[in-house]
C-alpha cells in the first residue's frame, strides 16, 4: 500500500461522487435515468483506467471488502483504502454541495442524490426489497470487478466491463433505491442532505458490503485461487 | 468441461436474466426501449469478460448450439452447458420474481418481461413475422459470437462486440417480440408469468436455435476451419 | 482478395442494412434518433470485429474507395468488394422489406429508412446543404477508418472507433439526411421504396464517395505512407 | 513536433468542433442532452485512436497545457499545438456555420452551440458557479487524459476512457454551461455567434486552463514521474 495508492483512492472516490452523484443532482431533469446511469458508468470506466495501475481503483468500500475476502489485499491495505474512500466521498460531496447551492431554484437539495427506500424510493420499495436489491446489485458489480481483474482475465479489459457493469446496475436500480452498491457513494451526499438520508444510511452500508462479500465467496467456485494483487500488476 | 465452467454458465445465466429482464420489469417505465437494450448489452459485456476465460460465457443455449455446430465444443459439454443454463435462468427469474413482488403496484407481473408475438407484441407482429425476426436477430448475434471468439480474431476484443451486438438486436427487436435470441432468457420469466407466455414459448426456443445453427453454417463460408475452443483459451 | 473476403463483404453489408436500417424502419418510434444511431454504431462495431480479420469489414463502397485511393487495396479487390456490397445491400433490404410487411399498420413503408433531402429531410435541408453534409460526415467516418487500421495504430483498437464514429455521424446527420455515408446503405432500401428515394439516390452515392476520397487525400498529410493492407493483417 | 502532428491537431480540432458542436446546433432538438454528450464523446474517442499515434490527439488547449505542466511536451510543441488548435476550431466552426445557414428556420443561430453562464446557462448558473464547474469538469477530463496516456497505463486503452470521460463531463455540465473544458471548442463557435458569446468567452478560456493545470499538479501525487511523451509512443 503506497501513499500514491491512498491518494488515488481519495481522489477517485471524490471525483466519482462529484460527477456521478452530480449528474443526478445537477442534470437529472435533463438526462433522465439512462443519462445518470451512463454518467456513473463512464466516470468509473475513465477512473479505472486512470487509477487502476496505481491503486486498483476500488473507490468503493464494497469492492475493497471483496478484494480482502478474496485474499487479494491484506487487512492493512483494506483499512487504509476505507479511510481514503470515506475522506474522498466527503470532499466530493462537499464540492458538489458548494456548486449545487449556486444553481437558482434547484429543488433537489433535500434529496441531494442520496439513496433511499420506502417513501424515498421512486417505486416505494420497502426495506426488505431494498435490502435484497442492493445485495444483488452489488453482487453483480463486485463479482465483475473481482473476475475481470483476476489473473485469468486479459490485461487491459478491466475498466470497460467494470464501468459498464456500474452503468447497468444503475439502469436497473435507480428506480428502486437510486442504486448505491457503494457505501461511500451513499455516505458523502447523506452527510450534506441530513434527515432521512442519514437514518436510512445503514442499509446502504450494510447491504453493499454483504453483496461484495458474497461475490468473493461465489468467485471461489467459478475462478481458480491465486488471483493477482491488482495493485501490484505494474510497477509504479 | 470443468465444474467451474458449469458453475459459471449457471451463475452467468442467472445474472443475465435477473439484470437484463429485470431492467424491463423493474425499470422499463423509467428507461424506455434504449435503456433496456443497453442493460442487456452492458450486463452481457461485463459477464463475458468475467466468465469468458472460464466457460466462454455462452449463457445462452443458442450460442452453445452454434459452438457445437461449429465443432468447437463437444456434445457432452453442450449438454452440460444447456442444463446449467436452464437451471440458471430459473434461479435468476425466481429472484427477480421475489423482488418484483415487493414493488407496490407494479403492473407488469402478467408479462414479467416475457417474449411474445401477435397480441403480445408491441407492434402486433404475427407468428411468421416473429419467427423470421428471431431467426435473423439470433443469426447476427451468434455469428458475431462465433467470429469474435475465432482464432483469427484479436484476443480480448470479444466481450465488447458480443455485448454491443446484444444491445443492437434488442434496440431493433424489443418492439417486435421483446427480443429473445436466447431460449433461457425466454424460459425463466415464462415459468413465473405462466399463461400465454408458456403457450408462445416454443417460438422463442425454436427460432433462436435455428438462427444459431444457421450462423454456424454461414461462418464456414466466411472463416477458415479450426477455430479454437474458447473455453481452453487460457489455463484455468 | 479471397472468396471468404467477398462472402464477408456480402454478408456484412446485408446484416448492416437489415439491422441498422431496420432500427429506423421497425423500431424508430420506440428508440428515437439516438437509438437509431446506436444501432448503426453497435452493429458496425460488432461486424468490424467479426469480419475485420477476413475482409477488413468495409461493408461500404466509400470505405473501399478510400482504401483504394490510399493504395491499400488494389483495383481488382475494390471492384470485387463493390459488387459484393451491392448484392449484400439488396439482400439485406429484401429481408427487411419482407419482415416490415408483416408489421400491421407500419406507416414507414414509403420512406423505408431511405435517405433524403429537401422535403424528405426532417429539417428540410436543400440539395447543396445535403451534399455538403454527406461529404463532411463521410470524411470523418472514412478518415477514422483509414487511420485506425493504419500500421501506426494499436492492433485491435479499430472496430471500437469505427463503430462509434458511425454512431456519431448518425447522431448529427439523421435530422439532416437520415445519414448515408454509405452508398450501399442508401441503395438497398431505395430499390424497395422507389419514387423519390430513387431520384434522390445520386446524391447519396456521389457525396459519400467524394467524402471518402477526400479522407484518403487528407490522410497523406497526417499519416506516413505505407499503411498496411488491413485484409492481410492476419493469415486466414 | 512534426508537421504531421501539427496538421493532425488542426484537423482533429476542426472535426471535433464541427461534429460535437454540430450535434448541439443541428440535431439538439432530436437528440437531447444525452445525445449531444455521446456525440462529443464518440467523436473524441474516434479521433483519439485516429490521431493519437501521430500527435497524441490533444485537440484541446487545456490538454496541451496539462501535458506541458507535466513536462511531457516541450514549450515549443505546446505553442505549435495551440496555434494549430485555434486555426482548427475556426475552420470547423466556419464549415458548421456554412451548413447551419442552409437549414431553414434553425433558430439556434444566435447561440450557435456556444458556452455561457448567467442568463445563457440553462439553469441560470452565475459567474462563480460556472467558473467552479468548468474548473472541476476540466480537472477530471485532463486528469484522465494525463493518466491513461502515462507510461504505467496499458497501451491502447487511452482513447476509450478519454472519449467517455468527455461524454460524462458533458452529461453533467451541459445544463450548467453547455460544457467547455476546451477553450478551442468555445472560441470557434463564439467567433461566429458574436455578442454575449464573445463577452463571456474569457471564462471558458481561463477556467479550463486552470482545471488542466490543477490536473497536472494532482497527478504528481498519484502517478510516478517520468511519464512518456505520448507523441513519441510509436515511430511515425
Amino acid at each position: 500500500m503506497s501513499t500514491r495508492a491512498l491518494i488515488s483512492e481519495f481522489t477517485g472516490t471524490a471525483l466519482l461522487v462529484f460527477f456521478a452523484v452530480g449528474a443526478a443532482v445537477l442534470a437529472g431533469d435533463f438526462i433522465g435515468t439512462v443519462g445518470i446511469a451512463l454518467a456513473f458508468g463512464f466516470v468509473l470506466l475513465a477512473l479505472s483506467y486512470a487509477l487502476g495501475p496505481v491503486s486498483g481503483c476500488h473507490v468503493n468500500p464494497a469492492v475493497t471488502l471483496g478484494m480482502l475476502a478474496a485474499r487479494r489485499i491484506d487487512p492493512r491495505t483494506a483499512v487504509g483504502y476505507w479511510v481514503a474512500q470515506v475522506l474522498g466521498c466527503i470532499v466530493g460531496a462537499a464540492v458538489l454541495f458548494l456548486l449545487a447551492k449556486q444553481v437558482p431554484g434547484l429543488q433537489t437539495h433535500a434529496q441531494f442524490g442520496t439513496n433511499g427506500f420506502a417513501d424515498r424510493s421512486a417505486v416505494e420499495l420497502g426495506t426488505g426489497g431494498a435490502f435484497l436489491a442492493e445485495v444483488v446489485l452489488t453482487f453483480l458489480f463486485v463479482f465483475v470487478y473481482l473476475s475481470v481483474t483476476h489473473r485469468v482475465a486479459v490485461v487491459g479489459f478491466d475498466g470497460l466491463p467494470i464501468g459498464l457493469a456500474l452503468a447497468a446496475v444503475h439502469i436497473v436500480g435507480i428506480p428502486l433505491t437510486g442504486t448505491s452498491v457503494n457505501p461511500a457513494r451513499s455516505l458523502g451526499p447523506a452527510l450534506f442532505a441530513g434527515g432521512a438520508a442519514i437514518t436510512q444510511l445503514w442499509l446502504f452500508i450494510l447491504a453493499p458490503l454483504i453483496g461484495g462479500g458474497l461475490a468473493a465467496l461465489a468467485q471461489r467456485f467459478t475462478h481458480p485461487p491465486g488471483g493477482r494483487l491488482r495493485e501490484a500488476d505494474r510497477v509504479v
